[in-house]
């Protein structure tokens, strides 16, 4: 028996710098490797949830429009089974992530409910089964449930497979900026794109051999703060990633003509002393990692190239919350 | 003894739509796979051979300018042993291959040079044994000594790597329709790019099996009169190629905002019903691969979108020849 008590979660979105492409399992989403992320704090979903036994069916609001309920009720289900209840439940969310940056708004989205829906649904999850929870939902949503540096270990069941966070090194005040170029739906979603390349890249399994690599290395790097290797790991794995979906097939790629004019802005950046390293995501948004020291030049480059309302800037965030 | 007679040999550039990109033999240019490649008409060149007892050095001039000679003395010394003698030579090219075109000057180079130079040092080479010795100068070179479609066997030492013939499908009226997108010198080249990629990326294993299976496959869809499959396969091996390069450590790229634009446009036009497939080489410019009734409408978009002077067509063009 359930009183009707609305939790609200806010979680904040996180960008990937080994990357999450490709499951191993697609009904628990359990990667194929490792991945590690850096929490945003500027993007961020606020969602609300009430288990109501009034209620004949979900609901769900995302911001202040009544969505197709499917997805969050499969999540849902999850929830209930967990805390053994059969009331359904309204779900209203704002996301504070714009849509358009490419920023995975379905991490921040799923860590929010998660983090509502179990606290409503009257569990009290620690944070790892916190991740786990939210992994279902999305697999990169498991490292929203934490804030600065976090890693998502990639298991082999449901048990396994959550997330933890990284210590970040002293005086490594990591920002990112987002450059947004384009605000249309891509044709190929993540999780169509992670899909085919499993299928059919020639080289995935080295993919995955070479991103268990990455993730010890830029520990390592993290470990000896030393961003300039920190930041070359990332960019490298994330070519490896697109170059992935450039030998799938059918190919594809997400990279447009702007894309390669910001990847070459920042190479210019870097052959000036800057440090400062570049990721891509399901998406032809560039986001650069850098220190906060040099966030002004990169941001001024970018708005002289392709205007100030196209430039995000963001830094470490914190755990998903109560609120 | 040797009469100081001139030969002129012309020879024609290729366009791989099976990729050479690797070495396992550096000294003997053995490449890692075998390689698929048409010949082009337009672009060619021609060159001449004088071996003269009384000259004391080599002497190589491309389009009349005087050039160093190492690399020509370097190939001239194969020929010369062959041949057993010992005269220096005079060497005069002229490149009809627009050398801001990124089509591989150096194939119709070698290929002449092969040909004019062993004339000349009075060697009566099989094609087999021209394609060989081309080989030595340039890998893509052994492919020009044929006309129209080629494969170059990859073989395991000199004397079985050289290329050979493929029969042209009936009805196959290939055209190839190169967009110029920068004359810049390129940073990486050939050479240098294939040797990092070899060293250091993670994927190339796995592209040499799969290049031998795009090889396989190509000349099934050719024994089979089917363009489509062809310039499928060929766009796929191009992307792998190029996702090769974006896996390498430091990681590098040849395509420019203008490469993804015309990629792009190329896919449009397919979408439209023009069988039509890129690929690009070492360098940002895209060569397309489509049937002579769909030249005109390519070649109008093209024009259209990057300006008439920056757009070539190019047919199935012959075997390097005597002139």
């Amino acid at each position: 028996m359930i009183n009707a008590t609305t939790y609200t979660a806010r979680a904040h979105t996180n960008i990937a710098l080994i990357k999450y492409w490709g499951k191993k399992d697609e009904d628990l989403i359990l990667p194929m490797n490792s991945s590690l992320s850096l929490t945003l704090d500027h993007f961020y979903t606020e969602t609300s949830v009430t288990f109501d036994e009034k209620l004949s069916d979900d609901l769900f609001f995302l911001d202040n429009q009544k969505q197709d309920v499917s997805n969050v009720s499969t999540f849902l289900d999850i929830v209930r089974k967990k805390a053994n209840i059969q009331s359904k439940a309204q779900v209203y969310s704002t996301n504070y992530v714009p849509s358009t940056a490419g920023l995975a708004s379905s991490a921040s989205a799923y860590a929010a409910l998660a983090l509502a829906a179990s606290k409503a649904a009257g569990l009290e999850l620690d944070k790892p089964s916190l991740s786990r929870l939210a992994r279902r939902g999305s697999g990169s949503a498991c490292r929203s449930i934490y804030g600065g540096l976090v890693e998502w270990q990639a298991g082999f069941d449901d048990e396994t497979s959550f997330a933890y966070p990284i210590k970040m090194p002293n005086n490594f005040e990591i920002c990112m900026i987002a450059l947004i170029i384009s605000t249309n739906h891509k044709k190929i979603s993540s999780r169509m794109g992670m899909k085919r390349v499993v299928e059919t890249s020639p080289y995935y399994s080295n993919w995955v051999e070479s991103s268990k690599k990455d993730l010890l290395a830029i520990k390592k790097a993290l470990a000896e703060n030393d961003f300039k290797t920190f930041g070359e790991i990332s960019e490298e794995n994330a070519m490896k990633m697109h170059a992935l979906n450039m030998s799938a097939h059918p190919h594809f790629s997400y990279l447009e003509p702007d894309s390669i004019k910001a990847m070459k802005i920042v190479e210019g950046l870097r052959l000036q002393g800057i440090s400062c390293y570049y990721t891509l995501d399901a998406g032809p948004n560039v986001k650069v990692i850098c220190l906060k020291k040099d966030v002004s030049s990169i941001v001024n480059i970018f708005s002289n190239s392709f205007g100030h309302e196209k430039v995000l800037v963001a830094s470490s965030g914190p755990a998903a919350h109560l609120i």
